[in-house]
């Protein structure tokens, strides 16, 4: 929602619950217990897929995948048998959040993570939930899992993806739901300067921090791999497309042919959801066919940097 | 205007006398006496701005660039002092069709050319505007201008800028404006693939027809400048943008690069039009800051095929 003067302000995530590994939560972790409920179409939610998928824990944390259309009664099971979740036995992401909070009127986000025997909802915190999955559940991660998160670069995994998050995770959302010439150009110009930044940093490494892919990787590479079917015309990020950005169109080709990223992106629910659902930038609904995805499969030549 | 089916149908040119020579029609051709009123928005438009140059008329036929910004009564001479056109006299086009019909109801369309005299609109038929100023104002041509339209080349130019009109300058406006998802991709496959076959055509020969630009080229011209600008994001024309259609490209930049063509394009009026004005698809009236029109003044290596 756009605040008086025209800029974009995401909501806070008001479920912050974590689940832990050393019984300082109410939460503990405990395969088979979770179920993780995403979009496709949405960055948040497709960090934390594919971080469960590097590091194995499908068995341990069961996965919902929603509708991409909203309607008014938000996320829906439509996609499943009867329009319910199979193991939730619910019809709406939100009847996991008045479980949790019977009084809550505020919006519903995926990434969710909900309890499956009390049908709650745990954490809509996605920052977090990530980062659990990587420290929390190690005992669960399949054998040779990478670490995404590793102690040594925590403080600089941390310090990149501050303004990754802020200028181009957030910023095209704050370019694309501006309603004021001014916040727009703002937003507008701190993604492409922070996008420049990272052509910079990348172009002599492989990946954002360290030798191997963090989570800084993981994030550059949802907001990264939405750029040129949606933030590029639908949200106004049009000084490049991002195959126009030499280093970073290579380094999100890398990622997207790395197992465990290309096959978790699905262009047809990212597509549908941006241009169907926000209506108030795009009233007709009409999804662009545009571009050709097969361009992700190309070359990128990045195996040198390692 | 969007028919039942969705499809975005182009009205009729109410006005189409002609201004003639040989006295066939009421309107003789005579230096000063009319005035070509433009949006140098308008691709329609656009094209009677770069042949009235390229044939030298500036002194013949005196120009009136209207506000880029149509209100509730279309073009106004808002950019002018006092809201007037200084020769005209008016504020508003409307003014110069109703002077012409009274009973007119219709849409107020540019390139309108008007009679200073009797302040009448003369025509609004904007592919015969520009054949006229090729060949019955030939007596008021600069020495040495060029035949946009030579003899022998006719049936040529005219089986060539029929599919440029139907799928590309059209055709844009079919993709924007579209109100089903059908609809809208059949002017997206339409018009990308006859820019496919325009393509193939120009890999091998610098020009559309013949060995000189002719009226094809600036036909073809007009649309191709607004492309990445405007038709790429706001009309969802977007399998590729111009600037990756290598044979396209070169061939634009090499017309923009063309005395009597880049001078003429205005891309703060072609932003603030498209953008502003269409808040059925634009309803925030933002309007994007890329791409960097610098590109068009890129070397284009096109002159080894003359």
């Amino acid at each position: 929602m756009a605040d008086s003067s025209g800029e974009f302000v995401r909501s806070p995530n008001h479920f912050a619950d974590r689940i832990t590994s050393d019984g300082s939560s109410r939460w503990p972790v405990e395969p088979g217990r979770y179920r993780l409920v995403v979009s496709l179409a949405c960055p948040w939610a497709h960090r934390a897929v594919i971080v469960r998928g590097l590091l194995g824990l499908e068995q341990a944390i069961s996965l919902a995948v929603v509708d991409p259309i909203q309607d008014e009664r938000s996320w829906r099971f439509t996609l499943d048998e009867d329009g319910r979740d199979p193991v939730l036995g619910i019809g709406f992401l939100s009847e996991a959040y008045l479980k949790a909070d019977p009084g809550y009127t505020g919006g519903v986000s995926v990434p969710a993570v909900v309890d499956v025997p009390s049908g709650k909802l745990v954490s809509n915190d996605y920052p977090q939930i990530t980062l659990d999955l990587s420290t929390q559940w190690r005992e669960y991660h399949r054998p040779g899992a990478p670490d995404l998160y590793p102690e040594p670069l925590r403080a600089e995994i941390d310090a990149v993806v501050e303004p990754i998050f802020r200028y181009v995770n957030n910023g095209v959302y704050r370019c694309g739901f501006a309603t004021s010439q001014q916040r727009y150009e703002q937003a507008y110009e701190g993604l492409f300067a922070e996008l420049d930044r990272l052509s910079e940093r990348l172009a002599g490494q492989r990946y954002l921090v360290g030798d191997s892919i963090t989570e800084a990787d993981i994030r550059l590479f949802t907001t990264l791999v939405r750029f040129d079917a949606v933030y590029h015309g639908h949200f106004k990020c049009n000084r490049h497309k991002l195959s126009e950005m030499p280093v970073l169109w290579a380094y999100a080709r890398d990622l997207y042919q790395t197992e465990g990223f290309g096959e978790t992106v699905d262009f047809d629910h990212i597509k549908r959801h941006y241009y169907q659902v926000h209506r108030s930038i795009n009233p007709t609904g009409i999804v662009p066919l545009g571009p050709d995805p097969r361009a992700w499969l190309t070359p990128h030549d990045r195996e040198v940097l390692s």
